[in-house]
């Protein structure tokens, strides 16, 4: 398929901003300017900005201008769920299964995504990693939108709305492969749903599939419940993390998603294989599940990128929401203010995000040569000030809503909080309409229990 | 002094809204209607409205209305210090104390309580409990800013800013008292700063001129650190809390802060006591102090509660912030998702935290008599929906800039997001230059150390 867009033939020129660079150096430029042209940062710096003739000039009034946010594990098909049963322990197999059975189609899966889309755009992500069912449907969204990318077809055995047996899945996953291996923004890939629910032999059969796909990322729920750390040893009498490895998928950029039961030697295994992880504090904790041990990951070499999970879980795709609850779980598993400084934070939600997702080379920092990913953060709000850190003041004080910009690969996704590339009334509009069928559905199961 | 105001002649009906009055039974009118007149809710229910001639009718065009939200502690002056050294262990000695002991003035503390002021209304916190220095001006800020306020002088031994000794402490606790007993929002108040920081001797002390002045609420730290319990056991060999028993000052309706360190000895003193409790989840998450017992408590019967603490502490003064961690920490002890529930959590942010002010009889919830407190919660935002549960939307959802109209007892601080009493941006501004004095502070103590 040809996916050229027009390109923007102006030279954008960002000016009196408080530039993030998240380069190795951490170099920030207040004031300072940023060039864009076509998709590409071209230059930027401090003080007088270059003078250059037909550019269009944005005046960031001293705001902060940051890298987009890199989402590494989210379902963004299930934000129709957001919320449904909190606080109910058995909500899985009582609700969200029959409902999933019943209801996803291909038709719900676009306007969950397009739901996404918007909350993900409008909370200042511009990378997301997607792992869902008839995900095409999903790819389809972000390229609307704008987004970049990772879109994951999941694979599992408990009878998932778009696949019978993993003959079925498999072959969704060669289609989607086949529609987008050319996209210049949205990558396909291939995801198991996690060790338990895929079993051995069929992650060996991915596992081969993946070493003749060397450009698909694999991205999988690991390590995420007690149930499956039980089932591991049950089964195989080895670790969870043992028997994906064993299973030949613990390997080079594997993105692994939750990773809440590890031991020593699980992390020993990881850092061998060089896998990426990813936390999901918001959903862990929600869940009681337990704190991901994200020092020792990153101790480990490891780079750890921070997801929302679905809204189901998590109820939020901006990463604000996430900064919090993964700063405070490392504080309070260390026991001082020290662990995981807020720096390191907004890292993870950058640079070691798109790093997770093998992307960190287009992606994650402001730099010349990269992709133009960026966001711009206003600081008009009382409660941010005074400043005496601007990525504590991120990470413990800024809101999703002070997003006000965000640009892709040189393209404004939202400006001033306008939404450019999809129609956020009619996506929530739908997606409330799903909800409301829902809701008779829950009151049928809840009937008849 | 005489605090009387005008009272708007006349009759306020907000229609159109989703009423959760947060009563006894949780009822809720959707759509519902809220008669206002003077200071007080006099009518409110479902369906069509009351005819009444020449009110003033406002269409809350389906948004929630709720009780405004009840912030348990803080310390409204240190605003000026929001994430002042940010993940640096010993920041408490090392510019703290040092920053308070050469800097706090008067006029300090009435710019950074402005500041705090704006931040609350525009978060939806329409009562306060504060406790700091120069509380006085602490009182005159919530009287301008039309907040509902318990305002404590803080006494301490480690020469704080405004008293050099217990004397001159108790000189400012009966000037506040003197200055501020028959105000209709603001009621003064004593607040030991911690055992450890006044000592038995001075407790006992406080304690008896507490029995004096019944009316005068007692607010203090308890039991929030391990260097407290140390102490305790150190010079009186008991526990922090016990030591606070026999010193005569753990008696009803005792405010007690972050209660992090307790065991089920001090669990039930406090509960035969009948004290009431105060959470600050995101200030312990940040300080990696630990996570208070909040279930063990409510099952206990104490009313817990939820506050922010200062801005150097937990950075911003709305409750949403605390709620996702008030929760997940919840549901991380129990391992479950199934502890405190989100309407339990919304309890807790209005009539259970009224009630840990004793101001449960004239607000917290919405019901006819009460005082006309509350605030409108708009729906607009994509991320909000679908929403299967209100208070899981409030809880895991709603921002603190969702709020969008705040009342007082019947009075409007803030309408479509303008603040009506204070001047946001010169509270911003006043703050900032404040912070400039701060920094060049903290390089000198840089250099020297």
């Amino acid at each position: 398929m040809d996916w050229a867009r027009p390109v923007n033939p102006m030279t954008t020129l960002l000016t009196n901003a408080w530039i993030l660079t998240l380069d190795d150096e951490l170099t920030q430029h207040d004031p300072g300017w940023i060039q864009i042209d076509g998709t590409t940062i071209t230059a930027l710096g401090s003080g007088t900005p270059p003078s250059i003739t037909n550019a269009e000039i944005i005046d960031c009034g001293g705001d902060i201008v940051m890298p987009g946010m890199v989402n590494t594990h989210c379902h963004m098909g299930m934000s129709v769920f957001r919320g449904l049963a909190e606080d109910v322990d058995d909500r899985l197999y009582r609700y969200i299964l029959p409902l999933e059975r019943k209801f996803v189609t291909a038709e719900m899966v676009r306007v969950g995504s397009t739901l996404a889309a918007v909350e993900l755009i409008q909370g200042g992500v511009t990378t997301v990693a997607d792992m869902y069912y008839f995900e095409t449907e999903v790819a389809d969204v972000c390229d609307r939108a704008g987004l970049r990318a990772i879109v994951g077809q999941t694979l599992a055995d408990f009878d998932p709305p778009d696949h019978k047996n993993f003959d079925v899945g498999f072959a969704r996953v060669e289609q989607l492969v086949d529609a987008y291996r050319d996209h210049p923004l949205v990558t396909p890939s291939i995801a198991p749903h996690a060790p338990y629910s895929t079993g051995r032999a069929v992650m060996e059969r991915i596992a081969l599939w993946s070493s003749d796909h060397p450009n698909v990322p694999v991205q999988m729920h690991l390590a995420e419940s007690t149930l499956e750390v039980e089932w591991a040893l049950k089964t195989h009498n080895q670790s969870t993390v043992a028997v994906t490895r064993d299973a030949g998928l613990l390997k080079p950029n594997l993105i692994c998603a939750h990773c809440l039961q590890l031991d020593d030697a699980d992390i020993t295994m990881m850092s061998e294989a060089q896998v990426c992880v990813v936390t999901n504090p918001r959903s862990n904790g929600k869940a009681g599940r337990g704190i991901a041990p994200v020092e020792r990951l990153r101790n480990a070499g490891l780079p750890v990128g921070i997801g929302s999970d679905g809204a189901m879980s998590g109820n939020t795709l901006d990463l604000f929401s996430q900064f919090a609850p993964v700063s405070m779980f490392a504080k309070l598993l260390g026991g001082s203010r020290k662990p995981l400084p807020a720096v390191d934070v907004i890292r993870m939600a950058t640079i070691e995000g798109a790093r997770t997702l093998s992307l960190n080379l287009k992606t994650g920092s402001l730099e010349a040569g990269k992709q133009a990913d960026l966001i711009r953060v206003s600081l008009a709000a009382p409660r941010l000030h005074p400043i005496y850190d601007p990525y504590s003041m991120l990470v413990f004080a800024a809101l999703p809503t002070d997003v006000t910009h965000s640009m892709v690969a040189g393209r404004w996704l939202m400006r001033d909080r306008h939404v450019e590339t999809l129609d956020p009334v009619q996506a929530t509009r739908d997606a409330i309409q799903i909800a409301t069928m829902f809701k008779a559905e829950m009151q049928r199961i809840d009937q008849t229990h």
